[in-house]
């Protein structure tokens, strides 16, 4: 599982602070903390920022990357944003997200072709978001060959095919999952990649619904999460759920969390 | 959800104590406790003794149903066991199970044919314990269509795919797994029916393994569990993952059961 650490969020109330604040140390303790516990790549965003995301999301990036020996996931619909971030970020970063949007499309297109950055490819179009799995697909080969076209690798691309909450439809999570599959199966290569708390919106005990769904999806051969990986309960489920997948040979990484103590 | 209640079974040290000193109100207050939790049949298993065990599966069935308005389902590998219990099983009974050894298949469809029956279909052969997805829903095939031959419905049969514990092979979870979803999608109205602890078998931390895979095969679309009602933990994951998966309009069973202070 490649986990994208989602802390570092300035929608999130101690970050917001932390970057208003200037608290370099704050930020760095967090990203650390996602680092050693699994995150492979440290998410930043700086969204509620209006007109000072770009320099924001700079200073997370050298801020992240100054204590952590790895890439951050530059997270924002802006392209310029992540276009300022991506000057100061050392090696291939992730960049969270490119859509069919039309708009968002053309200016996200030259930050990747031709790079080695992986991408997320959202599975939004300017007719709205999929319902179906079948539309959630439909939008992913029409990005998937954009990309390959473009020079990428099916390696750098994390395809996101969008959760929508339960509570606003009984089929959002079947046809989410569904979509996975999907595309697991028909791109091999390929990553998929969400973050999966909107499936929980509007209900109650979300981090279990979340939890559930998290197996769900790994069950169906979801290989990239945007989650907090602090959270311990959910990091046992998807070792647990990654050995009875199938993807943990003779069980050492679930053993090997046990004796650690990270299961329980 | 299908739940079989798996509690009244003589390998269990306190079922083996109440049999043995006729211990009657204990055995009838498990029933109903596992009734109340939402077992729609109260399994009966008296396996470990040898030469009495027709006997003892009578008494059980005769307790159970004195205080559950409800079937039971009798487990036993021997037809004339089976036979002997269901002499006074009031309405149809689950059984549990016929398989495609010959023995055991020639002696167990007598019981079953032209009757309205529940009937558990194991998946093995005397060629032994199928490995993969595709030996699993050979014989399924065979099975469901001897019996639909014999005058049963489809939704008389649950077949069981069998689970082999993850320890002894990587590929014993997900194989198992895809049974369940080629099972359910090419037989439609089949039910498909299991005991998933032997999944982690050899592991620690059984019951968390128990309950990640089961949340995995209601993914698949498993409909029928042997498992202990009482677990609040593993029916909580059971309520969500069945929600998650569209199978509970408006969440309206999930929200119930959250007012009811079953999800925490």
């Amino acid at each position: 599982m490649i986990i994208v650490g989602e802390l570092i969020n300035a929608s999130r109330k101690p970050i917001a602070e932390a970057i208003r604040n200037n608290d370099a140390s704050y930020i760095q303790q967090v990203a650390k903390d996602e680092h050693m516990a699994g995150a492979s790549y440290i998410d930043v965003n700086a969204g509620i920022f209006v007109g000072e995301e770009a320099d924001y999301l700079k200073w997370l990036v050298q801020l992240v990357q100054a204590v952590v020996d790895g890439p951050c996931c530059i997270d924002s619909p802006d392209p310029k944003a992540i276009e300022a971030a991506l000057a100061v970020h050392k090696g291939p970063a992730m960049l969270n997200s490119i859509s069919l949007e039309k708009e968002r499309y053309d200016a996200f297109i030259p930050l990747v072709s031709g790079t080695a950055h992986k991408v997320v490819a959202l599975c939004m179009s300017d007719d709205g978001m999929p319902e179906t799995a079948a539309a959630r697909v439909k939008i992913a080969d029409e990005l998937i060959n954009r990309l390959v076209k473009k020079g990428l690798s099916l390696d750098q691309i994390y395809v996101d095919p969008l959760v929508q909450p339960l509570s606003t439809s009984d089929i959002y999570g079947i046809e989410f999952l569904k979509a996975i599959e999907m595309i697991m199966d028909n791109y091999p290569g390929v990553h998929t990649m969400c973050g999966l708390s909107n499936i929980s919106f509007g209900l109650p005990l979300r981090k279990f619904l979340n939890r559930t769904f998290g197996i769900m999806a790994i069950d169906r051969g979801l290989d990239g999460m945007i989650m907090n990986p602090l959270d311990k309960e959910f990091m046992a489920s998807i070792i647990a759920a990654e050995a009875l997948r199938g993807k943990d040979e003779y069980c050492m990484n679930y053993l090997q969390a046990y004796r650690d103590k990270l299961l329980e």
